[in-house]
């Protein structure tokens, strides 16, 4: 049975897995949610999500939810067979991607999603964009970036060494650049610029985002 | 060398990991943070926190910050000689325990850390509350409690078994219970105010709070 994946392609949680899938070089059945009802009823919300959200992977009997569980599961189970370490086994090296995962939940992500909200759902829902929000989570996250330029000295990648970490970045960081008027953020700081481009050059990433 | 753990005992992420400790029953060095100040110098900055935050954990050569971050290095390091169990071997539960996780982080966090704001920290500097979003914020986390009561029918933790997923969420449930006037939500749901019992009556709950 193959590996099946309740979501929306366009949804930055299910890029998440679908970059994840891609990079572990899983092959998976996208089951496609366009109708936010279908999430919501009684079944879905026993035997999918408790919260009636996307995406949800089913592997076999196995159901799991939430974007980043989803991605955890994929490289434990998977990782051994592929070609990539996404998680590696040394605890000090995993400890740091951690640390770097929660700076993305902690103070990259939030602003950003400001913006998102803003500028890509008040606008497709007809709603005006709130100038002094976007304002301000620009000032927040320009704070934010730049710490990760100096995090970025001199590294590919946030750990030196590509991981689970970078990946979780990039879906909301290119949702930016792609559907914003921000995206400028990212281009005038060189290191962030590199680490970006070196994500967005992966083939699996090219992947993800042709398709 | 022992642990040492630099934070602020009161707050909820250094509770967080003491929690961690505590279950692990390892032996660490608080070095108090008072003022705000010592965690914003150049140094810090560079050595223990690139956004200048607490705690961070010191283990000998090795510093990790980020609380969640620093409970999971060290149930990864010291749990193989711990009478406890945090995270299985198991991928399926330990996938499971992650999207509990991720629910806190999602969902049970943010409308608690709003009333927190107001009516914590804004009262601790004689700001005034803002009721509206102390009422909204309530609407939010008793719908998310709603789903928790479902989750927890006829378990003692959110996985069946105790994990780091019922440790993560308790500073926060706690501190609603302490030092605000809306910890009713969780005593109006049996199975929510079991669970929370469970975890307060815990040896390494009661030490932690006692300390």
């Amino acid at each position: 049975m193959p590996i099946k994946l309740i979501g929306y392609a366009q949804s930055l949680p299910t890029r998440r897995v679908i970059l994840t899938l891609n990079e572990l070089g899983l092959s998976y059945e996208l089951e496609a949610v366009t109708e936010i009802h279908t999430i919501k009823t009684d079944d879905f919300l026993a035997n999918k999500h408790a919260f009636g959200k996307i995406p949800v992977l089913c592997d076999g009997d196995f159901t799991i939810n939430e974007s980043r569980a989803i991605c955890r599961y994929l490289v434990s189970k998977y990782q051994k067979d592929a070609k990539i370490v996404l998680i590696p086994d040394d605890i000090n090296k995993v400890s740091l991607i951690e640390q770097y995962i929660s700076y993305e939940l902690s103070y990259f992500d939030p602003p950003l999603t400001k913006i998102l909200l803003q500028e890509v759902f008040n606008k497709r829902r007809g709603e005006p964009i709130d100038e002094a929000i976007v304002k301000q989570a620009r000032e927040e996250i320009e704070k934010v970036l730049d710490v990760y330029e100096k995090i970025l000295v001199g590294k590919d990648y946030l750990n030196g060494e590509y991981s689970l970490a970078d990946l979780f970045h990039f879906p909301c960081a290119h949702y930016i650049c792609t559907d914003t008027q921000q995206g400028d953020i990212f281009d005038t700081r060189p290191n962030v610029k590199r680490w970006l481009d070196n994500l967005r050059n992966r083939d699996a990433y090219k992947k993800t985002y042709a398709e």
